[in-house]
């Protein structure tokens, strides 16, 4: 794990997003963007009890590094190990727990009592919302929530209790927000990557013929929870299989000759790495796959050479889509050929027609060409790819060639 | 894996329950709902791209073995997985898969040519709900919808579309049905449960002085990868630190005489499971320790045995807390001491004051009476406990009492 101390949020875009919607400041709900605004929160509550657990990030424009924290009071524990020192807390319920008074209490144990046994929650979740929004200052204010994190029910109550208070949806201002990644989210987004790269390893491994596919999703899955990290959908398919995609029962069985396909990834500190690999398994690769495959690469080459701040993601489509077309594919034809990566796998912007954004420095990307042919492969090259303020750094590190294993 | 063709409603119950609530059908949408409702489906985009990814069930009342799925293209080689035989589809969207002319196509591969090569996808989620309604007869009808999963906006535009269709919110509906569980799902959650007591016991095996929490979490995760299933929240954790619960960063040293407590689960095919224990490494409990235990499991027991068809939750909560007072915790408060468990941890039902669940046969708890004294230790045994017609079953199989491990 890393120090999850630090403040995830890019201010200076933060500020820029809010002026241009004027807004006030940010109500964070979903789990991404409540661990996004909060520095690191990740309610249990939400993992075991999902439609009863209400937590909310919530803070001022500039004020980042203190964000109010309404949580339920089960989450103290967690909020002292994860936010940042200046972060405030508002919380709600009630719950049980005794004190030794015979034992001197450490830091921790301390912080848990003052909150759990000596401090009264508020009453539930809407209260301590009313309450927090005003410990954030913002009870007369324009403030942008998560609309998708908060039921229309609460937004009507909260601006019931507080008749100053202006709120309109900002769930895509939040996620506008998050796509220029600060230092501290590219290091957790190249952690994620270096633990997948280890854990495809992990599974080529034990690549033998009769192995299924599941064994091999088992292998990776194993090398992710090992290395701390959360797993993702994972797809590990062998040759023709790859090329229907979204299997639910993976018993495909190894046999001389097969493509190893990947799709894979893992969650590291919240942030999401996305790698797509085809391997040999002992067996020269057929020669029309080969020649797809190096256009798939030519045209994935032609968009990551195209990133730079000021290009827009519809043109990083189209040189992908070029690219392939040129080296020999010419009836190649795609939805996307990527997506900003790091809270979510799909974080908020598409390399697609239409998507307009404009890639600024520190956005993080996949960059994919995939071709499917039913009867035949599944064939897919994909790498995360940092905009620079001169261009582009590649992560991924792994050989973007179709490697011989077994 | 499970075969996963088979049907999870409970016919008997969600018939009663449409009736009681005067409803045609049911439309699920939030992952679970949408899994229990469709037989299976779990839409990879629901872990890629949650906010862009929209899939739903429909089921007529009585029809529960043909329920109509509303999906994007990408899963459809899912949905011959893992749905029901009778089961309709309506998919939109649109997807590049080329089709070797050369190759015979295997059923699976023709399935997914029929449905993303040959037959085009209405033009977007809310166009296929529309005819996913129509399909399944619903049309003209009153139908309770997942309102945690279907915003305000589809709600309104469907209504639009469908003039005749009335929508009324049924997300506690769907979750009512699912407290009493079909024989496959018991099946599910055994399996579920089995494996996180393997897990216990591969955790346990690495247990010496100087290991930490976190090494133990992850050996204990790598079983439930290593086993096919998902994880869950899982919390490990040494003597007084399993006091103040909560912690994201578990870096507690293992010591002699430490006492270690598992709250640990995982989930099999969509079904979770949550055990307590505690295991003291090398050296004896505590006498005050193991009397505070032994009150717990006292009230414990006193409350699965009370588990049978007709009582409520709440007489359940009452007799476990009783039975702990009297064994000797007079002082002993809780907010709850369990809860339904089944597709969520908490899966609709607390054991506690003002829950008046009437208990039926089929129907799935927990139950646990912790006791987290700030500065001592963290008591707890918890276990899952089927409702049967002349009572109830216990699930959970490792024994009960303070195991000594090391």
């Amino acid at each position: 794990m890393t120090n999850h101390r630090a403040v995830l949020v890019n201010a200076a875009v933060a500020d820029r997003e809010l002026d241009a919607h004027d807004l006030a400041g940010l109500i964070a709900a979903t789990p991404e963007n409540l661990l996004y605004l909060s520095g690191g929160l990740e309610p249990t509550g939400y993992v075991v009890s999902r439609y009863t657990t209400n937590a909310f990030a919530i803070a001022a424009r500039g004020a980042y590094d203190a964000p109010v924290l309404v949580a339920g009071l089960g989450e103290m524990g967690q909020i002292r190990q994860v936010c940042p020192p200046g972060a405030r807390v508002v919380h709600f319920g009630s719950f049980t727990r005794y004190v030794n008074p015979d034992a001197e209490l450490d830091e921790h144990e301390a912080w848990v009592k003052h909150w759990v046994v000596d401090t009264p929650g508020r009453p539930n979740a809407l209260e301590a919302l009313v309450a927090g929004i005003e410990e954030a200052g913002l009870a007369s204010s324009r403030v942008g929530y998560d609309e998708r994190g908060v039921s229309p029910e609460v937004v009507a109550a909260v601006s019931e209790r507080l008749p100053g208070l202006e709120l309109v949806p900002a769930f895509s201002v939040l996620r506008r927000i998050r796509l220029v990644k600060t230092p501290e989210e590219i290091e957790r987004l190249t952690q994620s990557l270096r633990l997948t790269e280890e854990a495809i390893t992990a599974a080529l491994a034990i690549a033998a013929v009769g192995v299924e596919e599941e064994d091999l999703i088992r292998e990776f899955r194993k090398t992710v929870v090992g290395g701390g990290a959360g797993t993702l959908a994972n797809e590990i398919t062998f040759t023709r299989r790859a090329a229907v995609g979204g299997h639910a029962i993976q018993d495909g069985v190894l046999k001389e000759g097969d493509i190893i396909r990947f799709d894979v990834g893992c969650r590291v500190d919240g942030y999401c790495s996305d790698i797509a690999r085809l391997y040999a398994f002992r067996g020269d690769v057929d020669p029309r796959a080969q020649r797809i495959y190096d256009a798939m690469v030519a045209g994935e080459e032609r968009a990551i050479a195209a990133i730079r701040p000021g290009v827009s993601a519809r043109e990083i489509f189209n040189e992908a889509v070029e690219g392939v077309k040129e080296a020999g594919v010419p009836e190649y034809k795609r939805n996307h050929v990527g997506h900003a990566v790091g809270l979510e796998v799909y974080d908020g912007c598409l390399l697609a027609p239409g998507d307009e954004t404009v890639l600024e420095a520190g956005m993080t990307f996949e960059v994919e060409t995939p071709y499917y042919e039913i009867g035949f492969l599944g064939i897919q090259i994909e790498d995360t790819v940092v905009v620079r303020d001169d261009g582009h750094e590649m992560i991924t590190r792994l050989p973007r060639t179709i490697e011989r294993v077994g």
